[in-house]
């Protein structure tokens, strides 16, 4: 059988993070690896409910095959949801995915061609490489700074490259946990506006800003971009719910393709997280969880400069579910996650989000599925680790 | 946007049959054009009870994220199931699906290079060509006996061509009721072992045979091929759960594509399902499926002997939910189609089900869900219709 695997099968391999968090399932670790909400944020109960109340009232049609775009309803609520974000987008512009990861094969079928220019922020969602690469795509990647992508090196990969596509995840980035500001949006849609190029921003994070204040997506300044949402961070990942908005162009292609890939998506869950949000307070719940990751996440900021070197640097994301952190140059990540392995605390080491190669000294930590007293033990111990490792 | 466009996507259009649902959505309309279940055969209740303990007794785990594999347990099922039906396969070698329509996905992730030869039955279910057909291959179809695959087109084919898949309905085919016989599939099994071929048994109905023996699937007599499963047609098409069956070599592509396009199925519908399986008597289940089917396949058979033409014929089958009918040569089922909407009848015509433009004279009947007296009013109009476009 091995001679008649597909040629795209060759660049792909197993997920490292896959392959880590085996490593670290067991319990007496301390892991900030995954990418785990936290469960005590699910609304057990309250989906409980919504799940009897359209059983009891329409079981046999939410039991049925549906639509490929998803629940009407469903789609008029997010797109009136956006509206008070600051976009205006109709329910025909949303399409309901298994899971926002299902956006990124979608939007690959209908735009790529194998060889075509995919750029990637340096680092990245590191299954957005694995989605994109089964495209055979070619990876050109741009540095991120603080507030978002460096516009100057952006401009010059466009002036030297034909882009097809950019991918970016704008908010509380998936491994940085970096935000772009409001105005790097807004040069950012002026310079794309130019081009012939998909821009396709990715934001499961984005309902999860912990401190300062919302920033209208990419997508308000730039309409022909396409722009993926998940109920993922703010209801239940296990349900798999993620949608897709594009203009009705894209839409109508993103259609058959979802079609030819699994006809729709779960139909039952579409109707129970809808029953969800409409017989309860979303915004209410939502703040609970901001609550919790903020505090989670101050937590880890203060214990990393309690307990890190000085000439270590990491970020203070506003929102999401990470944080990002870089030892002095020459030192690195693997090396230190060998040693805290055997100090029984885990992370992600950076380069694997990285299609360079680079990142060698940089690490991923999760905040939103440990505790304090989890998340004050396991810096500590990293902080002894790097001192060792320094020395 | 337009001159973005991948060129997979030029190929493939619309599916037929979702606009033509379109047209017989209309509640006056008696349908035989879809291929729904009976929303009767729901077991509404049961998943309700189902749905209830999992909530209260493992509510954060189950809307948690969870492995790409899917729900272990459910897969240990499915693999026992099969061991009572003469196949053997390990867990390790089911992967849960969104559907089992993914599964044509998945495979042609993992196999199908641009231009790679597909061998589709003539005819074949529509989707599985939309599905196939975004990875741009070239396809090659061979003829239907009554007992399956035309033994001796399928030699000359492989004869002639370096074929690389070749995908099958076995059991009660959509969209003909045609299913493979023992004879059938043992030979098809020796002839494949000797040839570099995957071999795709696509089985959504096979647990629904009403008339006759069950018998093994040809994975049965042919370990390396790929088989799909579905809860769709026993349990809810709505929950979009079905399954892959392969050899680890293969599954560990499929699990890398698998993961790559959504990270997993959704979790909570999988262990809602599977709480139903333990908990009630599926075989009990099926068999009233069974009942309901068998009643109204033999209500359409012996409407059809009744009202059409004798130089109509039709197949009989013994499972599933369709019935394909071939005019007299010279006849269009789409003329036949513009005169059945206009007395409120619809069906699928055939042309559709085929890759090579033939079978302009076929039609497709859904049996499954209409009951036995607009089965009779139907096949009746229908006849009228027949006999009108054949003087």
């Amino acid at each position: 059988m091995g001679n008649l695997f597909a040629e795209r099968m060759k660049s792909v391999h197993k997920s490292f993070i896959r392959e880590i968090l085996k490593v670290t399932e067991d319990k007496n670790i301390i892991s900030f690896a995954g990418g785990l909400p936290n469960p005590k944020s699910f609304p057990v109960n309250e989906i409980t409910d919504a799940v009897s109340k359209i059983l009891s009232q329409n079981g046999d049609e939410i039991l049925q095959y549906s639509t490929t775009e998803g629940y009407l309803p469903l789609r008029e609520y997010i797109a009136e949801r956006y509206s008070k974000k600051g976009l205006k987008v109709s329910a025909d512009e949303i399409l309901i995915t298994n899971g926002s990861q299902q956006g990124i094969d979608l939007v690959s079928k209908v735009f790529l061609n194998k060889g075509d220019k995919v750029l990637l922020e340096n680092p990245t969602y590191l299954a957005a490489i694995q989605s994109f690469g089964l495209f055979e795509p070619q990876f050109i990647s741009v540095p991120l700074l603080e507030d978002g992508v460096d516009i100057d090196s952006l401009q010059r990969i466009l002036d030297e490259n034909k882009i097809k596509m950019f991918y970016s995840v704008t908010n509380f980035q998936n491994p940085t946990g970096i935000t772009y500001s409001k105005e790097k949006r807004q040069k950012l849609a002026e310079i794309l506006k130019n081009e012939d190029i998909v821009f396709v921003e990715d934001n499961p994070y984005g309902e999860i800003r912990f401190l300062g204040d919302d920033i209208p997506p990419v997508k308000a300044y730039l309409e022909d971009s396409v722009l993926f949402g998940s109920f993922s961070k703010i209801v239940s990942p296990g349900m798999r719910l993620g949608w897709i908005v594009a203009n009705e162009e894209i839409m109508e292609k993103i259609i058959i393709a979802k079609q030819a890939l699994d006809l729709h998506s779960n139909y039952f869950t579409q109707r129970a997280v809808y029953q969800y949000l409409i017989d309860n307070n979303i915004d209410e719940h939502i703040e609970k969880i901001k609550d919790m990751y903020r505090n989670q996440r101050n937590t880890m900021v203060s214990m990393i400069e309690k307990y890190f070197p000085e000439n270590v640097e990491y970020t203070k994301p506003e929102g999401g579910m990470f944080l990002w952190v870089t030892l002095p140059e020459g030192l690195s990540s693997m090396d230190l996650f060998e040693l805290a392995i055997k100090e029984n605390v885990a992370f992600v080491p950076g380069q694997a989000f990285y299609v360079d190669g680079s990142g060698i000294n940089s690490l991923r930590l999760n905040f939103s599925n440990s505790n304090n007293e989890q998340i004050e033990e396991g810096i500590k111990r990293l902080g002894n680790v790097i001192h060792e490792l320094m020395n």
